[in-house]
């Protein structure tokens, strides 16, 4: 078993005492770091550095060199899955992601075949292990996947989308294609977490990015249940460690008390629920990251400052906080402003630990 | 006074006993009508039809030939305001809508113009004039403004966006810049929709589109407060009868104890949120209007009729509840099956109302 330098961010999750609160950022490997730019322009494209394991694995190194951060999250897209599938991800210039097969039909998804992480999706697990051995135990490595539901917004949608006209057709006119579809993919999405498990992610976390526009029994019906069944397939020990997982459904606040009880360990927060009532509501359960507004890192250091002490006197004395933006940094943030939201919640944290 | 033939709307709002459910869709004058497109082809764009009185009444009573809707709304455009401040609101195909001249600075806020709703928005009074003279007194017209915070979003943004990065900025680092603005256009909107109610408007709502991107925090300092302002500032009563107001924050489903706090007699319900839960927490303040998914308007009759059934089976017994979409229709609906959905409203509610 590796000794972790570092592994506040993995105890908070399981609620365990730390000095300080943990801190890093969704997307903190990214497009406002120059020297991302840089590699990101040699290498030529976003995918370029996402299947080349030494590109993926110096990206997501690169955030830790400058902020004492205290985990690491594995460089790389949410739509590997559908692409391994054979729908053909793409990426076009200020469009986001999208497919060139997208589903239209209860026979594109009976057709869809099965893969295996270790082939397919060989580079992702690779960029792990390639992570693992680089990282040197300083701090803990995320793994992380793709909601079922989200994965299927963009592959029925075949790309991003404003109001999920297909895939909301589908849902309320032929709910049984759809449920098969997710069901694949939440086979799938636990054969590809365990496999980076396997290969030496740390730590692993769903992204529901697109739960948040459904209806609440529509939410339950085509996210969460497929969540819970991942929570339940996932490998949750390894290396003699408990190995955490956490959900996080964007505009999901109102639903914390159905995330939480799946099982998973650590919720995720957007910024447009306050702190202090989702751990009244869910903090005996689970552990709560967030949830700062990644717009706050447009402001003044003071201002950015005393946002993180609000958040962290919200969440108040005890463990279980995992300090994070709400969502992904925006590409624009200058890097010095991120250097001081990290700073601060190690800074004015301490006082909650004891 | 008028005497109204249909008068379940404005009862509602103000939880008195209705016959049945009444109902109403937001943006029911619009693109999915066939006789609109028409219309709206003939007269050559949108805003052609928004400042011709003649033309607004026209698509204003379009629905109400159609459907048995309860209610009919202004035909106009959120962005009137910022218009009539000399911004210039342009609209590009497939862009939503732009400003020529978005604010930057507190110089340019400082310098925005007062305007008179009577001089500068004339053909929106003119308008709410024409279709009271030839509604008949059907059913009540419903007058309405985007929030301050709405408008001020796209006034800095200089139109739609997505991450709201300049807004934030402001907010974040010039705060009482920002605040100058919202309170120019509280103010503003108070004359407009007093306005709207003095040329013959029967019951007025204020839409935040953008409020749900706020944290807890800012949305109160932002987006809430000013609309607090706007009811205490609106006409209450007219024509011997009461003018309710109704406020719809989108993504707002976390802070309807806050909204209801505001004294407006209705609170608009997106799809979010179960409408059994907002009833307990508000229900004895507020009447809700809400709140189907518009996608469910994709389904077939059978599962539409089903969701119909189980929102009001939500609400339960009791006045105070507006059926409506959670948002606006969208513009590829079958318009047959808005019919079934607002028939649906007034079959299965009866028993609700003793």
């Amino acid at each position: 078993m590796s000794q972790l330098k570092n592994d506040r961010y993995l105890r908070a999750l399981l609620r365990q005492p730390v000095d300080v609160t943990p801190v890093w950022m969704m997307r903190q490997a990214g497009r406002y770091l120059p020297e991302y730019r840089q590699l990101r322009g040699e290498a030529g494209d976003f995918m370029a550095l996402c299947t080349n394991p030494e590109l993926a694995c110096e990206v997501t190194l690169q955030p830790l060199r400058r902020f004492e951060l205290d985990a690491a999250i594995l460089f790389s897209d949410i739509l590997t899955i559908p692409d391994a599938m054979g729908l053909g991800l793409y990426f076009e210039a200020g469009e986001g992601p999208k497919f060139e097969r997208p589903l239209t039909s209860m026979a594109d998804i009976q057709k869809l075949p099965n893969f295996d992480p270790e082939v397919e999706l060989k580079y992702v697990m690779d960029a792990v292990r390639t992570i693992r051995k680089n990282i040197d135990d300083q701090v803990p490595l995320i793994g992380f996947s793709g909601s079922p539901w989200t994965l299927a917004t963009y592959m029925i949608e075949g790309g991003s989308s404003k109001a999920f006209t297909k895939i909301k057709k589908m849902a309320f006119s032929e709910p049984q294609a759809l449920h098969l579809l997710l069901d694949k993919l939440a086979d799938s999405v636990i054969f590809y977490l365990n496999a980076q498990i396997a290969a030496g992610a740390q730590s692993v976390m769903v992204f529901d990015t697109w739960g948040g526009v459904l209806s609440p029994s529509a939410y339950k019906e085509f996210s969460l249940q497929y969540m819970h069944k991942i929570v339940d397939g996932l490998t949750r020990e390894n290396e003699g460690r408990k190995v955490p997982v956490t959900l996080f459904t964007k505009n999901g606040g109102m639903w914390l008390e159905s995330i939480a009880a799946t099982g998973c360990d650590g919720v995720g927060l957007d910024w447009t629920i306050d702190i202090r009532e989702a751990k009244q509501r869910v903090g005996d359960k689970v552990a709560l990251q967030g949830n700062m507004d990644p717009s706050m890192l447009y402001a003044p250091a003071e201002r950015i400052e005393q946002e993180v002490q609000t958040i962290l006197a919200g969440f108040g004395v005890g463990d279980g906080h995992v300090f994070n933006l709400g969502h992904g940094i925006h590409l624009d943030v200058p890097p010095e402003n991120a250097k001081v939201f990290i700073d601060a919640v190690h800074k004015y944290s301490a006082q909650y630990h004891r």
